[in-house]
């Protein structure tokens, strides 16, 4: 039975998210649906991510097994008929049959993509965060989303009701870049680590903006980590923001 | 009464094109009904280039006149208030009465955007025309592309039908450039002039491929201008992939 390992991009608009619900359309079940057909059963996909609705995303990796002898061309082919063009498997490969999408990943990169200026060009809507004028103050930004980096406990950065068993996490990237757009600017916060925890990139994201904002400080993002308390950091950041870049995996794996 | 010139950007996508027609949803429909909302009455507008359905527009010019004194602020903001997120007025001032957006301007700049490749991006679709691989002759379609450059008559790149009294138009720019990502290629085709027949950008587009697939040579492209038969000439590329960059006036206007 041939295990296979996908890179997916899809426009999170209008998808309630990666994960099957009860209702809406998700992009496990059109997923899951396509390679029914493919597989002549049912076929459970793992996911790297399971972004939220509205969440993009750039380099999700997704795992399965089949039944059928089928080369990963054909899959990649077959997929991308069944799928609508705002879902795109970009590469399948054959994986060794204990890859897990999730469970053997070592890395994800993820990227907050912030609209900083007057009006915002149509074709970045529903994949930008607007945060109109005045200019955020993206060194103060960088200065504290580089607190992210190294060995912490993220409680704070955790929506309410999240259930991981541990909060902590490792970051070894935090950056936030800017890239200036006529009189508007795109200003962009990255982040790799080992484990994220439910909406913690969209709420380092909203804190951000409020040290860009001139509203806190970063030292303020310092004591959201030692305290612990959601409410010692900053507002949730919208879906549409979010971007899953990519997924890192052992060479092993 | 105050007379405006805007600029506008928008998804193309879902509308029936920029002019009003007896049914669908059009970008001109929707910005005289939020100027008949601010004004209190009837607004006709002109807009620099009558773009098609599917296509978009970075930098449309659109002109009118109202009768309430308004300023040119205030406009931008409550157009942009009243209308969907895909079209957005990017700038607004007031003009000299006799400005109109079409009769005054001195050249238009469109590009055509040609994803040449494997899996099309999904935040690319509905904004490229997918021309698989293999890769296209770049070098070949920009020797072609500059056969168009000068005042010729570009009867064999008209929609058969269309309605201009004079088919001689003088292109200043016309350009193939070729973006590379991963394995895929984004090819633009750029073209500025004086004016644009019906489907001349696409129909152009259409045969530079033609060009890049080795189909025909650069040659063919100025026999089509000699002999002006649409038949000479390639097919009409997809409208999704055509932008009107901008449009550009002489300094009085």
């Amino acid at each position: 039975m041939p295990h296979f390992k996908l890179i997916v991009a899809y426009d999170g608009a209008g998808f309630v998210g990666w994960q099957r619900q009860a209702s809406g359309t998700s992009i496990q079940g059109l997923i899951e649906a396509a390679l029914a057909a493919i597989d002549g059963r049912e076929v459970d996909v793992a996911a790297a991510g399971r972004t939220d609705a509205g969440v993009h995303a750039l380099g999700q990796v997704v795992s399965f097994t089949l039944q059928r002898a089928i080369d990963a061309d054909t899959i990649l082919r077959a997929l991308n008929a069944h799928l609508p063009e705002s879902i795109r498997v970009r590469a399948a490969q054959e994986a060794p049959p204990d890859f897990h999408a999730r469970f053997s990943s070592a890395r994800k990169t993820y990227r907050y993509r912030i609209w900083n200026g007057g009006v915002v060009d149509p074709f970045e809507r529903g994949r930008v965060w607007q945060v109109p004028a005045p200019t955020l103050d993206v060194a103060a930004m960088a200065r504290a989303a580089a607190c992210f980096e190294g060995q912490h406990d993220f409680a704070a950065f955790q929506a309410v009701g999240g259930e991981a068993q541990t909060t902590v996490r490792t970051m070894t990237v935090a950056r936030v870049d800017v890239e200036p757009r006529d009189r508007d600017a795109l200003v962009t916060f990255t982040i790799t680590g080992d484990g994220f925890l439910r909406h913690m990139v969209r709420i380092m994201a909203g804190t951000l903006v409020e040290v860009g904002r001139g509203r806190r400080d970063a030292a303020s993002v310092e004591e959201a980590l030692v305290c612990r308390a959601r409410t010692s950091a900053g507002r949730t950041a919208p879906a549409e923001g979010l971007f899953l870049v990519g997924v890192e995996y052992e060479p092993s794996a």
